[in-house]
């Protein structure tokens, strides 16, 4: 009888070597569980039934209950007389100190996901089992499927497989012309692929379907890495900038076909490209998962968008969604699952959901704030205690359209600008070092944070008009006045190259509305900045932007430099977590549950919240101290 | 406060109106249970959560607990006054009279199964459910998918649904262009159509592919009623006769998908044959179920059945499957479900099972014995504490073949035969009552039978070789002694047609098969024939035959003859009621737990018992002692 049976229940202290990671745990808990709370990731993959023979560990000292029938099982008699036991079955009956070798480890992998702090387990839903089959005789003549069945259970979690006709067509040659040994390649208990063991590899692709950029990242499904990655303009841009002209188009079911066909076609080709790059062909990819704004999630899938753009602004469907990928038309393995990450709402997509996911947001403690900065800024607020999010139609200001000069992050866009104070002179630095074409997005933020800085423009936002006179840089253009940062003959363009009043002011509208979103959730939360313990600037804007700039000119709340962090592509980085950890997968319903939605454009307060943030950097100063010590340091006399 | 919270727990009786149909339950019952456990079926779509408001029941007399929340919902106060409520809601607080209106039973049938006494509830897993949607605004803006879902869940089980993506494509134009109002047409919880409400009819089909002819009942699944039959010989037959010869040509590859493809397109035609019938057109069918023996089932599917024939012979599946039927190959809705049912062993297959399944055998306190006279008896004994089955390999002589003048059951078939005991006189009757051409199947148990009667034969078998010289129905042939059915002159043949000693030995060959199988089986249950309360017959064979003049000649045990029944076409109708019944279909699970089967070839008891059934009707001749009295009955003088 175990003691604990005989003393009562009582904690006890476990030690596992080499790590030398403690806790505490009740008796009759067992090792695995133990190990698991601790954070020692212990190989189990029969889940802890004791039928897989994968967990054993070493006991070095202290009482561990009964060996079990199990154990004898799986275990040699030189290994139980060694102290070997299965962690799933022994059970824990006083302090003990356990040594976990290193082949009862998790095969599994920790991932730093770049960008953010997220460290993710190596875990895909697409797996290689490699099994030896009993062969049949006549007191054992189970079907060819439950012999399967019954060796796949011993070695994963799933109790029942499923078959495609095609391959159960195959089973009975396959079986016996491979003698038995078979390495079966699963998706869930769906199998997709029965070979000669042993199989070692299985890959994957996640897809971020953007309105602007595609990225597909090819990854190897047994070690974590991106072995390829392709990308390529939406192609399709021609039929409309942003997401209202693409969704129009669609009103026109034709049209609709024609767009979902060009993004599947698009995918499939940078898929293809990323396989290319990591030398596999993409029949071998068993899973591809997918994210994308709501417009791009639905158009990608064919699924009518018109409603997405009336109110109440309704989705076809929010929840992740599992379809073969052939019947999506992917290029793929044959059977490939195509996982679409889930929506929230019209406005805030599975790319949205994909920045939480990879930020770890609905897990962690932190109150963060993460942004996604677009034609509409993605804003989520919260934590694992609940988020708010919603979408601010901010407009293309910050990507360079409606900005006389601007421009895409191509050849001659300033992308650097920075502004000395006094003598107005800029300092800049275009992409490529060629002569100036324009303005991209990151030089966009800096121009207005500079000019606020060196006093060009006040806080409303108009450039002073008084510096005309003292300073060649600010001149009256046709629409007022307007601060040059080059002149025509050191230009690509023989024009001078200059920021205009109307430009600043179609800046403080697409910040405006994202700081407006920012304060409704903020509001919504019971939170002022000061609360905020994390600010992640998503998207590939905020890897180029200077996000201290970005907070001069309030595009966010003022918070400490140190809680802002740019997280590169999070919603794309969510895609490929998704595609390797089935904790993370199925987290994304929890996201959905923990999730609340803010239709920004009938909220009750907006109009008030949009009209204080076109200030720069705000109406309120004080909301921005130290911000505004760089914005009212004395300026040096300008030495005309 | 519910009074039985006050009183403690006690036991109420509740009266049903106008059934009549009492129970006695625990106080805080809910009148739903106690109506289920009293055989009372309310309709309650919703599961009993009290909210889809169909349960509505009126109390006459007696104390229920507090009217709910959710009846004051679902009733009018004009309801709630008269004593209305609804079942899944109320509580028993003490003995109660119940009158439940007729529009609250469960729009249920029961139907009688044809030959058996089998009555099943029409609850089939393709319904269609008529919803009304709330209209979404801006403080419901659930995305179509989960408003269309949630409505479902309260008038179904499913608290999920699923979708095809093109279905999901059409999905908000759907809704909206209907007001709002569909008919939602599912297989199980997986959506075949929406169309604008209401939609009245759902159909299905049932297929029986026997290894000579083939049956397709088209049915209406809001009443149970076949609506249109098709039918046709098996395709295969050109490319064998029996089951082996197919199994064998089958073990190329290409021959396998050629009788594969004569099999579907055969069920494809017998399907719309049966719908031409029925007026409707197969894309209305949501699903199909198919029985067949095990190499029928394999074959049809594509499975490579080779292995069927060797030892241990093993299926590749034995489990019941659901496939679409689009990728089967059968012509029906585009996403209509293929549901085959589960085959047992290499010769027990999907049809034995349907046998079990429609005389109700795994549910049956009857110890009942259950035989499918074919070229391969499947025979199977038990009841619902347990079955076991077996496979004698009867050979076709007791369809005709092996038999000299044996022929199939068509025009000029010898189909009944009587011969005087004495003047050996025979009268008979052929098919279409035309010159004879032969003898079918239950001609040829005849004649064995009334042979031995008349004492032709001895219980040996073998004709006896004085009634040469008495009688010249008796004359010497090629290979012994052979006796007359007809001359020459009066047949379609010009020659006379007889029974030769040969032929009485194949008879002999088939029939002992199958006795020693049953008397395996009965070896295996512990029992005796006296034991046994049931025999059904099954097979088109168990249609036509004398069955007292099989027991006779000894093809199964001797028992009371008011014990034995022809359950006709059992196995087909074992595929009808998996089409309706939800319930049925689910116990084909349970009929292979409790199903064992036993290989005779191998058993070691095997031989013994075939030897002893060689004889007529066996060589312990106590085991038959009513059949006796016939056979040793005084003979009256031949006059010859």
């Amino acid at each position: 009888m175990p003691l604990s049976r005989i003393l009562g229940e009582y904690m006890a202290k476990v030690v596992f070597e080499p790590s030398g990671k403690k806790i505490k745990v009740s008796t009759g808990t067992t090792l695995l569980e133990a190990a698991k709370e601790s954070g020692v990731t212990i190989d189990a993959p029969c889940g802890g039934k004791g039928t897989c023979g994968k967990c054993k560990v070493h006991l070095k000292s202290g009482p561990l209950g009964d060996i079990t029938a199990s154990e004898r099982k799986k275990l040699s008699p030189e290994e139980l007389k060694a102290g070997v036991r299965l962690a799933c079955m022994a059970s824990i009956e006083g302090d003990c100190i356990i040594d976990v070798p290193k082949e009862s480890m998790l095969g599994e992998q920790k991932i730093l996901i770049d960008g953010t702090e997220t460290v993710v387990t190596l875990d895909p839903y697409v797996r290689v089992y490699t099994v030896t089959l009993p062969k049949p005789h006549l007191h054992d003549n189970r079907c060819d499927w439950f012999r399967l069945e019954d060796e796949i259970a011993t070695c994963s979690e799933y109790t029942s497989i499923d078959f495609d006709l095609s391959t159960l067509r195959q089973l009975p040659n396959l079986i016996r012309d491979n003698n038995y040994e078979l390495s079966v390649t699963m998706y869930r208990n769906h199998v997709l692929d029965i070979a000669k063991a042993p199989v070692e590899k299985v890959y994957g692709a996640a897809v971020d379907i953007g309105t602007t950029t595609m990225v597909a990242y090819v990854m190897d499904l047994t070690t974590g890495d991106i072995v390829g990655i392709g990308s390529m303009m939406n192609p399709q841009i021609p039929y409309g900038d942003d997401l209202m002209a693409r969704i129009s188009y669609s009103f026109n079911q034709e049209n609709l076909e024609k767009l979902s066909k060009l993004v599947i076609e698009g995918v499939n080709k940078i898929i293809a490209e990323g396989c290319m790059k990591a030398g596999i062909d993409p029949s071998v990819l068993g899973e591809i998962t997918i994210v994308g704004n709501t417009a791009m999630h639905h158009i990608f899938l064919g699924l009518y968008p018109k409603y997405l753009s009336l109110a109440p602004y309704c989705p076809v469907v929010k929840q992740p969604l599992d379809i073969p990928a052939q019947k999506v038309g992917l290029v793929a393995h044959r059977l490939a699952n195509c996982h679409m990450l889930p929506v929230m709402a019209g406005f805030v997509g599975s790319d949205h959901v994909g920045v939480i996911l990879s930020c770890d947001i609905h897990n962690s403690p932190e109150m963060t704030l993460a942004i996604d900065v677009g034609t509409n800024g993605e804003i989520v607020l919260g934590n694992k205690d609940g988020m708010v999010c919603c979408s601010a139609a901010a407009g293309p200001a910050l990507e360079g359209s409606t900005i006389k000069y601007g421009m895409r992050a191509a050849d001659g866009a300033i992308e650097r600008i920075s502004i000395k104070r006094g003598s107005l002179k800029p300092t800049y630095k275009t992409i490529g070092n060629t002569k100036p074409l324009g303005i991209c997005g990151s030089g966009i933020i800096d121009i207005a944070a500079e000019m606020l800085k060196a006093a060009v423009i006040d806080v409303t936002g108009s450039i002073r008009p008084e510096l005309e006179d003292e300073n060649d840089r600010v001149q009256e253009g046709t629409h007022g006045y307007e601060y040059v940062i080059e002149w025509a003959r050191k230009t690509g363009l023989n024009k001078d190259i200059v920021i205009t009043s109307n430009d600043m002011r179609e800046i403080q509208l697409a910040k405006a509305a994202i700081y407006a979103g920012v304060s409704i959730l903020m509001e919504k939360k019971g939170i002022t900045a000061k609360d905020i313990d994390r600010v992640m600037i998503a998207g590939a804007f905020g890897n180029y932007i200077d996000i201290e700039k970005a907070m001069t000119i309030g595009l966010f709340p003022e918070v400490p430099m140190e809680k802002v962090m740019s997280v590169g592509n999070a919603a794309g980085t969510g895609a490929r977590v998704s595609l390797i950890s089935r904790e993370k997968r199925d987290e994304e319903k929890v996201i959905l549950d923990k999730l609340s939605y803010v239709e920004l454009a009938t909220h009750c307060t907006f109009q008030k919240h949009f009209v204080s943030a076109m200030n720069f950097p705000h109406k309120d100063l004080s909301l921005f101290p130290e911000t505004m010590k760089h914005v009212y340091a004395p300026i040096p006399r300008n030495k005309k």
